[in-house]
């Protein structure tokens, strides 16, 4: 745990990074591609390194905070947003898969490493086989993977050609073999390189696979769900914060009362002000939902493997229904906040769409209506959510 | 405050209380009329003083936990959940707009007084006049009594005959001149007797009325409204976790799936479990907006005359968030758990309708599109609400 | 087919009874029991043939404008049309599936006939089994059997013991060993006598039984549940339509201006204007989605033998499609009416909330999830529904 | 009017060059600027002479069918849609305000125009004033002239400088001293060229001016605001029945069953079926309101000029009705049907986002809260809108 004071300077930092990189996002959501200035100063500014303990030379921070941080990044680009967060989630794979992960974390804070994914366990072409010499080769493809291009380490996955089994493994981005594809031309989170990476002949150590306790190997770490979820969550809240922070500028600034309304101003038409009503309840229970589950998050990641498997079904719960509450709340607002600017705000350089096209992107990474049944199994009959890399 | 035992006894009492209350609750409903012996239960009990602080013999709960005991009895009863809440909000009416407070709260603990409301401030029919010996005459009528049937102690508002202000006094039930009558039959909450009360030439003494600060006579005195709006959420959440706990009992012991739904019971028919999902996040939210606002409330209220406006527009917004929210979730469960019921749960005897109707009937007190408006100001224009009966 | 000055002087007909029902709805609903007295008005007022062609002495109409007189009734009494309706659903029952339907059309407008429903489908208690003498026995019981009382007629069904098919037959109401049960006490559409009918060895003749084709027997007969999904339809579309006139008029007559809304009328509120203009438009495209369902029922029906699969498909998706749209806008209405009229419109006497428990208690007669299955498979996959009695 | 076989020519040179303009509209989309290729299309198809009398040369076809046209060619792409829709929107103009709309038709059928519009009438920036010599001198500027690059002849509005009266008059577009800027870059509607119009000295003749009856001069040139609601709505049908067509084709075709659904396709999937179920009783009650709609309008067209504002005010309802619902409808279509097609559906080249922001963009023409306003003052007190450029 981290004193309050440096956890407010990482705060400012952080904001410090957002609003410079707020700057330059509309460009760039045009542009697509690597944001690699942006993940330089990502590297330099240390913030790469929030969860890690303070022992490890990291920051220390709980997941509550980290989190918060992954959201106020995603307020100002949640591209961005998304690869900060990933790097954190990625860490976290190290903590709970492996137990070579002290060396990972210590690596990560010396190097400054910027973590890469390609890891998507529904995507079952990678495959993993023993080469006779106690190592592994790795063949075949993956898809969304995020932040993999300059990524300084990348988690990867694969499907043992034995086995079947699935083996994950944390290896170099420059390791000979990987070819990091520039495919991700997609309309929304347009800078997170979630494209494909391609495993030609790879070369992966048996130190380098995270073995004990592996892959939701047990009730601790089937944690990593609830983690990648509240990632997503945060980054969706941001963009809906984001979303609303720009939609209230232009409208104080470059709206006009419509000429039926009886008002001299927006500020005072009344279906403008119910609207930024609503989008108030939605986004303040969004997170209040959110930093509850974030704290049950810490809870149970303060456990390590004394957890058990009802606490873990408690913060898996409280993370769906953030999760579910959040995305809706967003999308209303980045769907509607053109209901409050008015017509002109389509303009292409206010780049308002690319709140909407972000987040529709991103919410479509597991079906909420999936979450809902896991809810109403929970509700109606008791029982939680089956762990997996989605639950 | 109170320590965590005591507090757990209290809830454990409440719990008791409402169970019984549950056991009658449908029967009742029908009744309508005055819940008498419900209403002497609670007095025996001694639940009617939690908010009243130990040093005048009261069990010195904060509005967090207290609110959640009016919600807790209005799961099982949400009228009588009405008059418990009222209660507490009668005893804050003293609190703040009167001096004498102390008086009373000592008398509430050692008479288990029952307060009764005749204080609808949108009612200007009520008029009192100085009765030229130091007195005053108090003539006219009030509607939307809560509880002023079988009341032991009244808090009356009227208009003063030559200033126009508003008087606010706590006077017995009993005096002579005051007829409560019996006129409340209306479609939900009917047994909260919520009619009206007329006075005819009632005295009302001087140290009687409640003048220092007054009716919101300081930002302290404020406060009333923020907690009158949050004994509405926690009895509309109550309503809706009421209605969700008895549509499950429903659904698991009685429903049957449906024919074409392709599965054997109702428990996995996709649709039915994305409803429960549905409900769970709905209600869940809004439970964590609810407690939310309350923390929030009980900082302020704890400031006493040191809180400034800006604290109390926060409690208040918090408040309005929770208020808003909470009535559409719970609207919307109990609109809609028959579709996870069936049919047949429209058996008259099983009640279920209470649920809507009773909400329906409570959340028309002041109309949710106001509270909206008053975000909207807030989020846009940066104008706190302006503190009233009802903001 | 009927000249247009006979279908006014039909429409007027019923409009001059539905104003008698509107007189005593409030109270017939808070009652309960079999409205006698109206059933022995629409039995005078010969309404209860309209769709029986003239030459067996009815008033030929179509099924778009007797549905449509099905919607009047109902907007004054939804549990009057509900019976008006099913009449109409009993008479097209025997012209669907048994060739003896001219001798009961004849007799019905001869003995101005009330035909009851003991019909339920999906109740598999009642059973019917050959007395070896050419006859039939009928024992058990069924559910749901919405105007059996009183009834003239029933239209019964029973599984047969040996072969467990479905017959279904018409019987007179006195036959000896039926027994029709008081025992409908449902939160809404009170005065349906929708209880359950008991079957004491009763006899039924070969040539009641409608066998030719029988039960949905070719693809004529499977209108039958077209017929029935747009008698639902229509009673709920009536059931908005009239909550919103009640809603309108107290809103111009009682309801008051909000004390913050800035207006000295609640006809000027910018909230209320927008929920009567929502109100509006669900209402209005509700009808037209009805009525357009009608007409493809009216093609349909023409065709008799010669209707194809398809167009009974096309009729049946125009149905389902105005089923769960005007399901989903009456259930609005019903539901949040009072947000236009205000807190004291929930008095008992103004019985506003029975719009909502009619609405609430028919609509769930089959779940609106499995019509939105049904149009899915439609648009998704191009398959037509299933025909059975609810699709 | 148009016999049948004629009528269904149009409809299937329309669907020919509908499709055409379907393989390009991604590539279109992104690229924006001017769709002269597809303008000249238009040109040489004859379609832009849809709503031109017979007698005058044109097609004949009344507004239901026309209507349906621009709907048809907006699935395919909404941006040549408006430039379609406006072309017969500013024929109605002529028609409508000036009583040299003979001469108009028949030059623009003979010269193949396509008109262009500049006429915004809240942009109050272009001013007229009498040249001296009978003649007229243009100056300012008008914001949101679709179609006016590439116009042959445009339709433009200005305050007279005197009188301050709005005057409408018919010019070439090629005329010296207009300057059309390629200044249209907004985030939907893209080909639209929706840009801004300056004019330099621009002189205008007197007989250019449509001054009998002018601008909403009589109750008949009133239907112009009708007709241009109807020509939205009917481009936001194209667009919400586009979309859904582009999603069944992705979903049969390319998407996956999510692990956790328990079947083998999504085309089993109960939530998916749910959703297309949805978006078809949503876009098939848009279709029937907005028929219904034209159906008024074309009745009321033919009234010329012994309209009363009655008819006319049923007609511009029944728009309101159609545009509300059907901005919804759409709205909700392109909004959700990525989940019905999956994360993968949201690659840059398949193009899927345009129509959100096609529709997002052209929904904001005007604010659906103040047709909703208007719907409330008809329904709660019987006041019809005030006819204007907008209702």
């Amino acid at each position: 745990m981290q004193d309050r004071e440096t956890v407010r300077r990482l705060f400012d930092t952080a904001e410090a990074l957002a609003a410079e990189f707020a700057g330059t996002a509309v460009e760039r959501d045009k542009a697509g591609g690597t944001a690699k200035a942006q993940r330089d100063r990502l590297r330099e500014s240390g913030l790469l390194n929030l969860i890690v303990p303070r022992a490890y030379g990291g920051h220390g921070l709980n997941w509550h905070d980290t989190l918060r941080i992954v959201r106020l990044v995603s307020r100002a680009d949640s591209a961005l947003g998304h690869l900060f967060g990933f790097q954190h989630l990625l860490l976290a794979t190290l903590r709970l898969f492996g137990d070579q992960w002290e060396h990972y974390y210590a690596e990560t804070v010396r190097g400054r490493w910027f973590w890469g994914n390609a890891l998507n366990p529904l995507d079952t072409r990678a495959r993993i086989a023993a080469d006779g010499a106690g190592g592994w080769i790795l063949r075949g493809m993956k898809s969304f993977c995020s932040g993999a291009m300059d990524a300084d380490h990348l988690i990867v996955s694969a499907l043992a050609e034995d086995s079947g089994q699935l083996l994950i493994a944390a290896i170099p981005g420059d390791r000979a073999g990987i070819r990091i594809n520039a495919d991700w031309d997609n309309m929304g989170q347009r800078q997170t390189d979630s494209g494909s990476v391609e495993f030609h002949e790879v070369r992966v150590h048996e130190h380098e696979i995270l073995r004990n306790p592996g892959p939701l190997g047990n009730v601790y770490a089937t944690l990593r769900s609830v983690i990648a979820q509240l990632v997503l969550t945060n980054i969706y809240l941001g963009i809906g914060e984001g979303a609303l922070a720009e939609a209230r500028a232009y409208t104080l600034g470059q709206s006009r009362a419509w000429f039926l309304s009886g008002v001299d101003s927006p500020r005072k038409d009344p279906y403008v002000l119910q609207k930024y009503g609503e989008f108030t309840v939605e986004l303040q229970t969004a997170a209040l939902a959110t930093d509850h589950a974030a704290l049950l998050l810490d809870a149970a990641w303060a456990k390590e493997n004394a957890l058990t498997p009802e606490e873990r079904a408690h913060a898996a719960l409280a993370a769906a229904v953030a999760k579910v509450h959040t995305s809706r709340a967003a999308l209303d607002v980045t769907h509607r906040l053109f209901e409050v600017t008015g017509a002109r705000a389509t303009v292409a350089k206010a780049g308002f769409d690319r709140h909407w096209r972000n987040l529709r992107t991103h919410t479509l990474h597991d079906p909420a209506d999936y979450k809902l049944r896991d809810l109403g199994e929970w509700t109606l009959n008791g029982t939680p959510p089956t762990p997996s890399f989605y639950s």
